[in-house]
């Protein structure tokens, strides 16, 4: 049976070897998530979702902190509806879901399951927004959605995945263009403060852009396979959707005038991101900030007198500072090691008799696997520091890693040589043209990730055509 | 335009006059939904959120706290597998959104965009439970469900809501029953403690009970027009599903067992009841305990020196309490008092240049109307008191009424008779006949809300065919 072949924990397959079978051995052992009976979507199971609920309870908070406020729109969207903005429907048509029928009957008009909900925003706020005093409105919801992906993977990519979708309308474009940052760097914080995720902050190209916006900010991670992850991103919209949708105000003058909107998002794909970043052959690693539990106590010898006792008193002392819980099952303390580093627990404490003798307990860390011994009179503070140096050290390590694997390019034959040798981001300058972006993907595989908001003068022409450069831009093959 | 309008807040239809028209000018007026572009849709606009997320947060700590975790299965449910529990499909299948088409393709198999995961959970538990060890497996879900109804109204009944369902394995009928009990327990503090809505707890007859399940419970409320509202369902399944998805342990003796299984859930349905138990014909009552504004701070002639410093001091010092806000927007006193108890916030607190003088403020009680002069050293603790008498004023409000609106019919010319002229809950005894039930509904309306757990000898003789009694039911319309 499943559960007793559990006993002797299976090895994930090491990510040298193959990475996507790393991952995806670790999402299943981790039991962070199961296959759902319809192709490509997921079963988030609960220590999955209660790494999500933390990720979102952090985002949440700051969200309404910046003034924002949740609201809840209907899942389906009229075919007609999709189609009042251009560029949107173009983006979108491809990989929705219909629905045709409702109980017995045909639908006179099909729905989409909503990929993104812009055009259900602004037909809403189209009715809501009537004078500048109504202005800015700042909403926020969190969701499902659904995208109809041929090739999926959980959290990367799936059918349905969870996410929250902010939409904005303000009275300028330079107050939209302030709420698109704003953002962004409330999701640049998310990342490295919270997940210790350090990301790339930038502009995406025309051709990376979202459907129907002006401009598209994002915020780029490095994977430990050197692929890149699109992290976040946070839409100018401009007047497209306010156009489309009527969605007009009397400004101060008395004039009709269109509001400028912004969007933005981050889904459940934030947790694979966490997974490739930080995990390891040994399974995952969790940023003690957004770890369901920080600290997981194993008593040793438990069957002796006074070891459980001693060791529930520790896990409530602990408790006080930590998120802590204690495995006092009979499993052996070997299969418990394995099983809560293959979960990513920041600390372990064993105790034990010879420990509760001496009154000291053994910590240990998960991210660099160090042992500590600590008297129990110190235990509350030695915790708190190892979590706040572990916090500290997954986002530094990750920091040099990818600098590691970054490189810049000079020529196309160097762009491609770096790309094969090492993957990662490569910093090479762009002369502007689509054409060059699309040359680059057809021939190396990477994309740009983004133009970033720091330029640096690499050199003077472009790493493909070799006419005169625009700017400088990051470039990796991404999820 | 609308927004201009709303200087002179438009009346809301009297509930004595027409008490449908009334709760739907009140959700509209009180900003808590708009419609949604597609027929028995509704947005649920930042207000209304508010108060769903508080009645969410209290509820998911409730659910954790007995145990419970929480995951996120997929949207979408083949047919083939909603099909493999017959009563379940027999119930749901009329009522359900069918997806056909996934971007270009048609779909080999039609998908069900979920009415209720009792298949995805059965399907999932047969993988992950193996022997006795595995259980009790106590999972919950917060999400979107969607039923295909032909009449709706906001809140009430409608295509889309908002909800948490439970689902749970158990290794004997015992525990199943228990756990069922206890989550009905769990909803009926929620509605007492937090919404004072008092409820009767019981049990559905076999024609009521949930497609599949072996038994529900139930908790019922009585609105404010004497129709009765199932406000959270508790289902002990049974074996049914087990048996279906093939859910079986290995127990202490190494023999093979299915498990036994509830379910439990409660919707959005809750803020209509709300609106309908304690509003009045001047808008929403919230009960502060999920208020998510409980005091709103109104400044006087706050153009006067001094009174807008005043009431920001006043809103800061209320904050320390209470969950405070303050409107100090150019809108007349009026139009705000008006809005404020539009939205059913329990206090106001009025403060003006005279207020200032004697160092005191005005607080305006929204559930009596009533209105104290307190000072401002005693501002927390009054805010305080007058917050928790609010409390528990509206639930014995409302329990009054229902009071009042249960009556006992010992024959069915009474029961006709006291249905047309007081509505409102009837107790009456039942043979246990379901051909009485079916009577009672086509001649009256009414149906049997729940058998209660606690049992009276109202007479011996069933209401309807004059046989020997087997239980008393209360009976009502309902929504």
């Amino acid at each position: 049976m499943g559960k007793k072949n559990k006993q002797f924990v299976e090895k994930v397959t090491a990510m040298e070897d193959d990475f996507a079978k790393w991952y995806t051995d670790v999402v299943k052992q981790a039991d962070l998530v199961d296959y759902g009976s319809v192709r490509g979507t997921m079963i988030i199971r609960p220590y999955g979702y209660a790494i999500w609920e933390n990720i979102r309870d952090v985002l949440d908070r700051k969200i309404k902190e910046t003034g924002h406020q949740n609201m809840y729109f209907p899942l389906f969207i009229p075919e007609s509806l999709l189609q009042k903005e251009k560029d949107h429907i173009e983006g979108f048509a491809p990989e929705v879901a219909w629905v045709t029928h409702g109980g017995d009957e045909e639908l006179q008009e099909r729905l989409v399951v909503r990929p993104t909900s812009e055009v259900l925003f602004a037909e809403h706020y189209s009715k809501i927004i009537h004078s500048y005093r109504d202005l800015p409105k700042l909403y926020n919801q969190w969701s499902n959605v659904v995208r109809w992906e041929k090739t999926t993977r959980p959290f990367l990519r799936s059918l349905e995945f969870l996410w929250q979708e902010g939409h904005t309308c303000h009275a300028t474009d330079e107050d939209a263009a302030e709420e698109t940052n704003k953002m962004l760097e409330v999701y640049a914080s998310v990342c490295e403060d919270y997940l210790a995720i350090p990301v790339l902050k930038g502009r995406k190209t025309e051709k990376e852009k979202f459907a129907g916006a002006k401009y598209t900010l994002t915020i780029e991670s490095l994977m430990h396979d050197g692929k890149a992850l699109q992290s976040g991103t946070s839409h100018h919209l401009g007047t497209g959707f306010a156009e489309s949708f009527d969605i007009r105000f009397l400004d101060e003058e008395g004039k009709q005038q269109p509001v400028h909107q912004t969007s933005w998002g981050i889904t459940t794909r934030l947790i694979g991101a966490l997974i490739m970043v930080h995990g390891d052959n040994r399974g995952l690693v969790i940023p003690p900030k957004i770890a369901p539990t920080q600290v997981m106590v194993v008593p040793i010898a438990q069957h002796k007198e006074g070891v459980l006792d001693k060791a529930y008193e520790l896990k409530e002392k602990v408790a006080k500072v930590a998120r802590a819980d204690i495995d006092a099952s009979d499993k052996m303390p070997g299969w418990k090691f394995n099983e809560y580093e293959m979960k990513g627990i920041p600390l372990r404490l064993e105790v034990g008799p010879k420990d509760i003798e001496k009154e000291q307990v053994v910590l240990v860390r998960r991210d660099t696997g160090e042992k500590v011994f600590v008297a129990m009179s110190e235990l509350e503070a030695t915790v708190e520091k190892l979590l706040a140096e572990m916090q500290h050290n997954l986002l530094e390590r990750a920091r040099t890693h990818r600098d590691e694997k970054t490189s810049v390019a000079h020529d196309f034959h160097q762009f491609k040589e770096l790309l094969e040798s090492k993957l990662g981001f490569i910093k090479a300058m762009w002369c502007g043209d689509q054409a060059c972006e699309d040359k680059i993907k057809e021939e190396t595989g990477a994309t740009s990730r983004c133009i970033p908001f720091e330029q640096e003068q690499l050199a003077d022409t472009c790493v493909c055509c070799g006419e005169k450069a625009e700017t400088f831009v990051y470039w990796a093959k991404a999820y």
